[in-house]
């Protein structure tokens, strides 16, 4: 076994658009880094976090990083085993771009690859699940899979659990995250339970076109499939200035911009990393000039999940 | 321009299971066969509608087929043209097979060929859903489309009208016609026009998997995706023997099975042409020993769409 490990995993995008619960992908920034030792005292053991701000519990059974472990070890049945984590956030928490996937994901990657890797990262992925769970009160994959696999993935079903990876659009993905409050539970609660059949017709019309322009390269039909009728309207009322943002990165150059998750995050895909930056840029200015701090991000899609740094 | 052509015009399924309204597929039986001659006199008529019980109407101006052939000259502004219809129903009405699209596809690609073929079949196609809207009185694309180019087809949006044409599985399909009436707008009246969220998030989850297997030829995933949720529980209700039928088929080397349209026409896909014409066989068999007869097809997809003969 390894001494030690130190790894990165992504943040995510989920609910991409008209893929809500199961679509999502991978940037390559933001993500997590997490060191990994082995200790010779067993058990999984969490000895700092850093980039918090003190929220993330330090208790190895209720944070999703170690808890994710935990249940590992335990379907290995390696009690055995002793694991000291130091966790750097590197992404904003609560803010719709799969944090606590990435966190549990980091945690996974890097205990299994210590222990000479048993398990694959489809076997890992219950696992980062059941942490998901933990942080968020359900257990989506459309934050894990990606954030374990890279790239597009589409979770086809969850019972059985099915996932699909898609292919990777060579594209820019703009992430802006404005610094307001949208918890999870709030963002679920205000969907409704029920939706118009005429509108659901044209959310799968949506997502059958975006799974064939990603199978063709077809970057026009990825834009025209990128659009949400059912969630977006109501979601994006948390959001501030979502409307004036949208248009704006839609006018200069985006394909398709929607929510990150359950946001309050923003998310925008483009073929010239100038324009990506250049939305950014002018979006950030445009809160900053009605009182809202933001942080941005900008990178191309990510391809390959958790590495080895 | 020719004195006359005939051509033939493949039956379709449309609402594929988890892709109510948005796709369709043409099979390479049944079909219509359409003889069309150019004639001096100005003006579109039919000589002779046979196979169709006297149902169908001469007049031009209520006709599928001739009421399509009329827009499009209209169009091309060619009132100069006259036009003789022969047309010979090699397929059921009201069964769910897009009786009136193959016919109007008939008709649209005769007129077009005759005329040296000034347009396209993406230019057809809305003159196509113009002699739908005639005969079922809505003017969907999901069997139009496939009826014109063969294959299956995507309707990916109907504003804009957006056709994606999707890979072609080598499967085959058979098709059971029981002799039951389920007229087109009971079978859309008795379909809820709301559906609960997670029932539509289980639908696209499936429709992004079926366009994923069907670029990949992934037959298992296609086979897993061939679910619906929403609409199969209320229609199939409509259909005799529908859960058994079902069954025997899933049992029997069906990779999916589903209503066909909006039935009463039962469609299944296989690997194997034995496999597919035993339960035809046993099918047809059942439904005779309950006092209900059927008409039975087995061919492969069709890749063409409308063809000369």
């Amino acid at each position: 076994m390894k001494e030690s490990i130190k790894v990165f995993a992504p943040a995510t995008v989920a609910n991409v658009v008209c893929g809500f619960d199961i679509l999502g992908f991978a940037v390559n920034e933001p993500g997590d880094e997490l060191l990994m030792k082995s200790a010779t005292k067993p058990g999984v053991r969490i000895i700092s976090i850093e980039g918090d701000e003190g929220k993330l519990p330090l208790d190895p059974q209720k944070n999703t990083v170690s808890a994710s472990v935990i249940s590992l070890l335990r379907h290995l049945r390696r009690d055995d085993v002793g694991l000291e984590i130091s966790l750097t956030k590197k992404m904003p928490m609560g803010s719709g771009l799969g944090s606590s996937s990435a966190s549990a994901v980091a945690g996974l990657f890097a205990a299994n690859e210590l222990l000479g890797s048993p398990l694959s990262k489809m076997e890992l992925l219950p696992f980062a699940m059941e942490g998901e769970a933990l942080a968020c009160g359900h257990g989506h994959a459309d934050n894990v899979a990606p954030a374990l696999f890279g790239g597009f993935t589409l979770i086809k079903s969850y019972e059985p659990l099915e996932v699909i990876a898609l292919p990777v659009p060579k594209l820019f993905c703009a992430l802006l995250y404005p610094h307001v409050d949208v918890p999870t539970r709030d963002a679920r609660q205000i969907i409704r339970s029920k939706v118009l059949l005429k509108d659901a017709v044209t959310q799968w019309g949506n997502i059958a076109g975006l799974v064939s322009a990603l199978y063709t390269n077809d970057y026009g039909l990825l834009g025209r499939s990128l659009k949400d009728v059912i969630v977006e309207p109501i979601r994006s009322i948390l959001i501030p200035e979502f409307d004036y943002m949208k248009a704006y990165a839609m006018e200069n150059g985006a394909l398709g911009f929607g929510i990150s998750g359950s946001g309050p995050t923003v998310f925008s895909l483009y073929h010239s990393v100038d324009d990506a930056q250049k939305v950014l840029t002018s979006l950030q200015k445009h809160l900053a000039d009605k009182g809202i701090k933001s942080n941005i991000y900008l990178s191309e899609i990510n391809e390959t999940g958790p590495t080895v740094i």
